[in-house]
């Protein structure tokens, strides 16, 4: 993995596209990895990263857990365990129609044999793109967006996104924050030809993530029918369909028109990760009338197939109406508004403005207040102080947000892991605060940290300094930060760390990286028992419990 | 899907590169839909379609079944629901470094951080072609080998196979057929660098598909040391490596060797499909030790993820010694040898030659003898010949072989699948047989058959005739058929059948598409009781019983 500064190398035994694979990694990637290399958990690992930053819901775990581990779902048949049909087992393309047709309000039943299932929509993400573009063409997506898809219609299929920005600020006729209009879409598509792009398609996230916003289905009729007449494909993604919480919005799929504009051109993805609160389940699902687009994915669909035994159990699953309807689905709405009210509060008390909406596991926040100039450089810097506070947020320009300042936080995780990153969030937005003091009035982060009553001596790195102790992700933004450090010069409060510290080289290398050598070191010498001493002289207590905490993990 | 004799039409929905995919379709995937459309069941459907093509084992899922019902597969943790490390969970990969490190004899155990798990080899294919290669480079393959790697490696990643054609006849110091030497290596490899091909990598199988050849760790080595030289990536695909029960041949994993040549252009393949009898299971595994690679790997992984419960699932099957050992293993190889001897026996009585081997699920066949000419559109026919007597099976073409009329006989499926499958070739055999009578001399097949004491009115469409009631596949084959269909008119045998039917268009319809039909129909009309007495008047008992069949099975 790529941490501590280190810039990846061109490695000469993989190929130019498999090079460019390795090192291009994005924001939300370069934090999802630090965060799988160092999970938060309360008992083993109580100093490692609250994760409010990847979209999951972490709030239903019980209810499936019992749901997943009844014994119907231990049933094992000779298909399961054989090559399947590789658009799914028609068991599971008929059960995800009728749930679709009832769920989605359709006029009439759902056919199973426009149902296409593979594993996670990141899949069907990438085998759209294959099959509805060809390389180098272009699809239109209203920004900011769930920045993944960037990835998925590119790494293989080779397909680029255009954005159509959407500003925090309304303009013209726009009665609210980031608001999609067909003007706009009629604007970037202009604009997109102008540059010579090739645009086969638009993608439209309903439930919008990041944004929260549900679209009125006068709305997404308009955008449909935009689409219908440029002949664009449309890819809408309907994920969070059923974690929409609020009262004043109702979703309406475009399954539930009476009639698409294009229907040949309309393609609606589904899935488990969001709804059912299983990313890890690896199932998603598109619907679709274009019968040869339904046999095109079918040839991709052996690169995206999913384990026999799971379809058989999300089948179950999804007929089990009694357990969705009664149980599942009115308590997961119930945690989600909950969680949701929770953090909205929070944020009140902050004083952080977001707009107000009711739907998805996240709230879209500005944070630009604490940005020392409206950059993107600087908002990454934000990012980054958070992570070095052990909380991983997602940042606007990992979703190719316009305006910068905002981020998105998720709510959808166990109340003191919510709580927990909150806190963390209050402790480096104060940080922040403190750098945002004039530079003739500023004095270090510790005595700042100290009169607040939570100072650690782990807690005195400045923004500056965590440009420095986290890798650099795409290019770009190497650019930015680069900018940024040539004309900032590192505070005094870093270097009283890397004094007091000891070990001077250890100040570049972020926790990840120390946890790796130590598992290293631990199990083949006694180095830790050797360095601890030294380790303990002049540190401060929290740091040598964070040593102590690691120490344990190692040994396991 | 593509069914009759209709020639899929260009959609102008969908990209060049979407109707490149929908259009195309090798002979495997063209068995492999038909047997989907139309699979063979005892009791509901008879008159099915037998699958000796497919690559799967069969033979023990009563074993599979009683182990993955046991209550320690029903374990649901939070991490297995949530986005995984796209590389395999640690506790899997862990598992799967300790199986290879055992089941392959490693000298030193085997680090899990070099194991990377995804949703199947052709999966891991598609990756590594991505990363390993740019589009348009090439890698070498011996052919024949298992075909679908063709489409693995180009569907999303555009990387060509370059054949290092074997024969079927012993060449120059060649002791066996077939066999694969450095200097046929280094031939193709010459050949490729004269046609402007940017060679990359080696695929070698061992276990081979469909070969059944086990590789001497020799000759392994010499592949290696060849491989190093030219500066290849060497995949080493051992999928069969737990499936050898051959007494004459002992498998030598790569990863037993004392160091390999080049270790880090050194990836092997593995996985739950073969050995484990779980190909619906979607498990594969890569072993290298290049760090990079694993990391891009880690980008592609998005789109190849493996259920949480799944993984937990493989790792407890992987940990279960005693089960492995005691139970799964002998008893797998016990009825792979049985199964074996069988077909091999039957083969005999037939004379039809075939190398002794003892490793895969298939036995490699020269059925030449019973083409007209040595022709692959001959080999062609005599495969349509098959599947129209509902017996699928693998020919040489699909594999590339470079000497026609071999055929993969699959041998592991249950004991009464395996003799129908053998008495519908024998039929099939015959058939082709009274077609090499010489023009003159010829009768028509009721009557060869009637004599054969196994004539039905289904049986009797000639070979010439089978190459119209099924599709057509890749552009190439389609030129070689339509040249035999020029110069070869239908035999009166078919138009005795056309007559017979009473319907002109029937017999160029295939079992599929009139299922297709009659599904429809039924549920929507009474289309079928009004024509089944004009069906009733002039037809065979033995066609008014499949259609009763399909009555019932539509009706359902």
């Amino acid at each position: 993995m790529l941490l501590g500064d280190q810039t990846p190398q061109y490695n000469p035994y993989l190929s130019r596209r498999g090079n460019s694979m390795r090192i291009h990694q994005g924001i939300l990637q370069e934090g999802y990895n630090q965060y799988h290399a160092n999970k938060h958990d309360e008992k083993s690992n109580p100093h490692g990263i609250i994760n409010l930053g990847t979209s999951e819901n972490k709030l239903c775990f019980d209810l499936l857990q019992k749901r997943l581990t009844r014994p119907d779902m231990l049933n094992i048949e000779p298909a399961f365990l054989q090559y399947p049909d590789w658009k799914g087992h028609s068991f599971l393309r008929e059960e995800v129609a009728k749930f679709l047709s009832d769920y989605c309000c359709s006029p009439k039943p759902l056919k199973p044999e426009n149902v296409v299932v593979m594993n996670g929509c990141g899949s069907l993400f990438s085998a759209l793109a294959a099959t509805l573009c060809d390389p180098e063409d272009a699809i239109l997506i209203p920004s900011p967006f769930y920045g993944v898809i960037t990835e998925d219609v590119d790494l293989y299929s080779s397909v680029k996104l255009h954005h159509v920005p959407l500003y925090s600020q309304p303009r013209g006729s726009d009665v609210r924050p980031f608001q999609l209009t067909v003007d706009k879409l009629e604007n970037s598509l202009k604009e997109a030809k102008t540059e010579g792009l090739n645009v086969k398609a638009l993608i439209l996230l309903n439930p919008h993530n990041p944004l929260g916003e549900v679209y009125s289905s006068e709305e997404m009729t308009g955008f449909l029918q935009f689409a219908k007449m440029h002949q664009l494909h449309v890819i809408v993604d309907e994920i969070y369909m059923l974690s929409v919480f609020g009262e004043k919005h109702t979703f309406r799929s475009v399954l539930s028109l009476d009639g698409l504009p294009d229907p040949q051109r309309t393609h609606v993805m589904w899935g488990v990760s969001k709804d059912f609160a299983m990313a890890g389940m690896r199932v998603g699902t598109i619907y679709s009338e274009n019968k040869d687009l339904v046999q095109a994915l079918d040839q991709l669909g052996c690169f995206h197939g999913v384990p026999g035994p799971t379809q058989y159990q999300m089948a179950q699953l999804l007929r089990d109406r009694d357990w969705l309807n009664s149980e599942f689905l009115p308590e997961n709405k119930r945690r989600l508004k909950e969680a949701h009210e929770y953090l909205t509060e929070e944020l009140k008390k902050l004083d952080i403005p977001f707009p107000h909406r009711g739907a998805g596991f996240f709230i879209w926040a500005d944070l630009s207040k604490f940005l020392k100039e409206k950059t993107f450089a600087e908002e990454l810097c934000v990012w980054r102080c958070f992570l070095k506070h052990r909380l991983l947020l997602s940042c606007g320009q990992a979703f190719s947000c316009a305006s910068p300042g905002w981020f998105r936080i998720i709510f959808t995780d166990q109340q003191h892991k919510l709580q927990l990153g909150v806190q963390r969030m209050k402790t480096a937005l104060e940080e922040l605060q403190g750098s945002l003091v004039p530079e003739d009035q500023r004095t270090t982060a510790v005595e700042l940290k100290t009169s607040a009553g939570r100072a650690t001596r782990t807690d005195t790195k400045t923004t500056d300094e965590c440009k420095e102790t986290t890798l650099k992700s795409s290019s770009a933004q190497t650019k930015l930060e680069n900018t940024r450090i040539k004309t900032e010069p590192l505070s005094l409060a870093d270097e009283n760390f890397a004094i007091l510290n000891g070990q001077s080289n250890m100040h570049s290398e972020s926790l990840d990286t120390l946890i790796g050598a130590l598992q290293k070191q631990i199990h083949s010498s006694d180095w830790l028992e050797k360095h601890r001493p030294e380790l303990a002289a002049g540190v401060d207590p929290t740091q040598l419990e964070v040593f102590t905490d690691l120490l344990e993990k190692a040994r396991k």
